[in-house]
């Protein structure tokens, strides 16, 4: 999955995703309204909401950008209706040829992180008939309980061809609190790189020398993306934390390799949202998808000039 | 929430919490076939299978327990028609008067965290409307994020009176990969039951003084489980991997207090799958809800002899 990633980045010269996070408050007024009149406040009136304003988005951007990430627990906070608005956006993007990262932060015992990856970049059998439950390309795994929290996610990557982002060094203010602390003489979170390393080893492609294993590292800590970029040979990095949370675009040079491959930057708000920013306030509510297009083009123009 | 809890642990003389984690191996042939006669082999008929099993077995044993936990990724394993089965099963056991914990082990940056809490333990505003989507009573955090990941979680259970369980050292073999490492002369999870503590302190309940905010440490380490008992004199502890895992009565004294509070003890495949077990096939598969009463009935003698 990860050459598939790595084809569309480089066709469209644009190491980016855009980060699918709804929040209820930035789906503009004209499609809330619209659908709290015909099914008035109700869950399910936000979800088809939510699928519409991302839908927008996604037409608006889909011919600049290789993928989306959609953020799953914004979905999940309104129930079933969410969920359902989390499974149109993955069907409807991948529609449109993107390749779809769903940031899920999954990890559990064994068995159970079986069960996570099956539903989520797997399949699951039922009688004489399989199905892809949610049928995301990628998803993003949480690597507190170790390899037989991991490794379920790597084998189901490997039967089906899909890929994971594993939590190294994540973007918030207090991820220093335990992934910093030092074992060893050196700080968790490269303990949990060499761990990356391991678990991506057997799905390394010849054509662009990268795993299905790669690692996720906030855009909001450069100097810790420069080492783990060294540390993290063969792992592409999924770098979120740009533009609302307060990375840039000079601050990211560090986490790709000198071939310009190796990272891909998320942004959520200042794309999903960015009719609501000063800069592109002219779009209008209604232009709320061109304003996601316009900030989308901004932000390639920052990463290919800085990187 | 959980001096609920602690009321219907003694009520019952029960501290065990039955683990709904219904793999689909375990839901017996009659129930399955019924449904897919219905509903073709699809993820609907599953769904509606896991739902019937799991309503057979809480029938079958909710005047002895306090509390089911449902695991989620058994659920969500099956796409939108799973997390419907978890949603009526969250809420046909609460129909009951049990507690219900949230095997869930969500965890994110700040703002997406918020996300989960509200829609797992929280409320959720439409409008003039408002909704309780999963409507859980207590759920499990994982903590790799720190403090500003597991905060919201705290702050939604202090305003809708609910509790968490934070992962602190996990059940399965390689939890000790990360968990284990030495950061100042302590094991990683000391200083992640330090934080429980920090993020329990305003939470405290004086009738039985315990905090809404507990910790998860499995049975399967019962020496560990000794020193968290005495690092965590606030915090009920959630303890998974009795049974199928490994761990038994006679690991499980000291996870308790001397008042034999401070731990609630879960089964899952023990119990739910208990006819498959040679001790309990006499009842067979249409008997799956009473032999799974029998079991309940054994791990509470054993438990009950040992703490």
């Amino acid at each position: 999955m990860i050459n598939k990633l790595i084809k569309e980045i480089i066709k469209k010269d644009a190491p980016i995703v855009v980060g699918l996070d709804p929040k209820l408050g930035f789906v503009p007024t004209h499609i809330l309204d619209k659908w709290y009149g015909e099914l008035s406040y109700s869950l399910e009136a936000v979800g088809e909401a939510i699928y519409e304003y991302n839908k927008g988005i996604i037409d608006a951007t889909y011919d600049l950008i290789p993928a989306v990430k959609p953020q799953i627990a914004m979905y999940e906070q309104f129930g079933i209706p969410g969920m359902i608005a989390f499974k149109k956006t993955v069907d409807y993007a991948k529609e449109k040829g993107l390749v779809v990262i769903g940031d899920i932060k999954r990890g559990d015992i064994g068995s159970t992180s079986e069960a996570y990856a099956l539903g989520h970049i797997g399949t699951v059998s039922v009688g004489d008939k399989s199905f892809n439950p949610f049928n995301e390309d990628i998803v993003t795994v949480n690597p507190y309980l170790g390899t037989d929290g991991v490794q379920p996610f790597v084998d189901v990557c490997k039967a089906n061809d899909k890929g994971i982002f594993v939590l190294v060094k994540t973007s918030n203010p207090s991820s220093g609190e335990f992934q910093d602390r030092i074992v060893d003489s050196k700080p968790l979170y490269e303990i949990v790189a060499e761990k990356v390393n391991e678990w991506g080893e057997t799905t390394v492609d010849s054509e662009y020398g990268y795993s299905d294993v790669g690692a996720v590292v906030g855009a909001t800590y450069p100097e810790m993306g420069v080492k783990l970029r060294a540390l993290l040979p063969k792992s592409y990095i999924l770098v979120p934390g740009y533009g609302a949370q307060g990375g840039s675009g000079k601050d990211l040079k560090g986490f790709f390799n000198k071939d310009g491959l190796g990272a891909i930057v998320n942004s959520s708000r200042g794309i999903i949202a960015a009719y609501k920013n000063e800069k592109y306030a002219s779009f209008g509510d209604t232009g709320y998808a061109d304003a996601s297009r316009a900030a989308v083009e901004d932000m390639l123009k920052d990463i290919r000039e800085n990187i």
